[in-house]
């Protein structure tokens, strides 16, 4: 078969953190699918065809694109940040797994890029510069409590965390309820870091201590990193604050 | 003080992957540190000046960057990946929170990359398509029983888990100690990934039972993906496998 399937990551918005490699992929192409939101950013040409679709149908997006791609198509899936963190590259293997048996026969090509974490991460120092964990706040697709027994987990592991999916408009209690159970596992004192559309011209960034931090804080676009006992925040003089996750750790951490 | 630092990743190895930010900054600057192979891999001008060192000094590295632009210089320290994983932007802040106090009135940029986890993650499939951790294998700067007690919680969280630092000269045992604390905790199916140079000309994947994994199949440049007992392999025939880790999860993961 020549069809062929690109999973491709623009980065967390801006056209800056898009790779060179990410857009060759996006010239290959000659359909597209995606979230209306991150293919506009791209400049089609008058051959390539964009699919818009909502951003919550993402199964059946992806069997859409395979379906293309058995046609013989380049089909392009595009994802905002990185398309293999809680994006369209796992939708894509899902449908693969459990499709018809020729759409595993399909080239699929993924194309990573700078996940929102990392940008949040680089705008306001080093949350993430030691051990993390990257976690789901939706509970469409697992149930709630497991989350909570990861929350709990990650908190007694030491892990820095970055949420993802914090809050939408049909899940208004999850990020609250998060912070709830970490204020049971961890100091008060610890950062709580909101990051809106890193490196966008919207971006907001603010800095809490977990003990005082609201779900109010965060919307769809915002990533939130609670760091671990060990993350230090920097005053600066007329300077933003650094927050930072030292290299090294305590015995007792 | 006009001196800055801009501290920047230049992605995981692939010109076509290092973002526009990235090169933009080193641009500006005219003093460059950093582990001379990420420093070769910028084409700098006549009126550049790299100070190469080992990677090992990183925070003699970081001094010395707070130094040249507390003297008014625009300072680029350069890592491989991103930055703010396991990498240089932590140790810069670290200097600074130590340092004298005029380094926090110098501008401090971090500009994020592809992190090796990423890049691994998007040439096999989608791995990391769920929760998952980033822990460093290195003991150099914190106990190995805090490492342990990690793999053994993030076991239990359910989390896929990339380690950085697997191996290397001086340290040999980490990893094969790590498989074994693992295989205590998590089924012998789950899948390893050995993700060799990603993106690089001698890129080397490999997919391996955890039942079966061997220290052997790492060296310093590789990042291992460990699965967990929800990830999935698809076979595809006169195609590499894929390793992906689904979306949704059991109640009972």
């Amino acid at each position: 078969m020549s069809g062929k399937v690109l999973v491709i990551g623009l980065g967390p918005g801006s056209d800056a953190q898009v790779t060179p490699e990410a857009l060759a992929a996006a010239g290959e192409a000659s359909d597209f699918l995606g979230y209306k939101p991150y293919i506009d950013r791209l400049s089609l040409r008058p051959d390539q065809t964009a699919h818009a679709s909502d951003n919550r149908e993402e199964l059946a997006r992806a069997r859409h694109a395979l379906e293309l791609a058995a046609e013989g198509k380049t089909v392009a899936v595009v994802s905002g940040g990185d398309p293999g963190v809680f994006a369209m590259a796992a939708a894509v293997c899902e449908a693969i797994e459990h499709g018809p048996a020729a759409w595993r026969e399909l080239e699929l090509r993924v194309v990573p890029g700078v996940t929102a974490m990392l940008a949040v991460a680089a705008r306001i120092g080093a949350p993430l510069g030691h051990d993390f964990c990257a976690i789901s706040l939706s509970d469409n697709l697992k149930p709630w409590e497991l989350i909570e027994r990861r929350l709990r987990l990650a908190a007694q592991a030491g892990f820095v965390m970055a949420f993802y999916n914090p809050i939408s408009r049909a899940r208004t209690w999850q990020l609250g309820r998060a912070f709830e159970i970490l204020r049971e596992e961890l100091p008060a004192s610890v950062p709580v870091v909101f990051g809106r559309a890193a490196g966008r011209a919207d971006e907001r960034m603010a800095v809490t201590p977990l003990g005082e931090a609201r779900a109010e804080q965060a919307d769809m676009a915002t990533c939130v990193i609670v760091g671990s006992p060990e993350t230090r925040i920097i005053e600066r003089p007329g300077l933003d604050a650094l927050v930072y996750s030292p290299r090294f750790a305590r015995p007792s951490a």
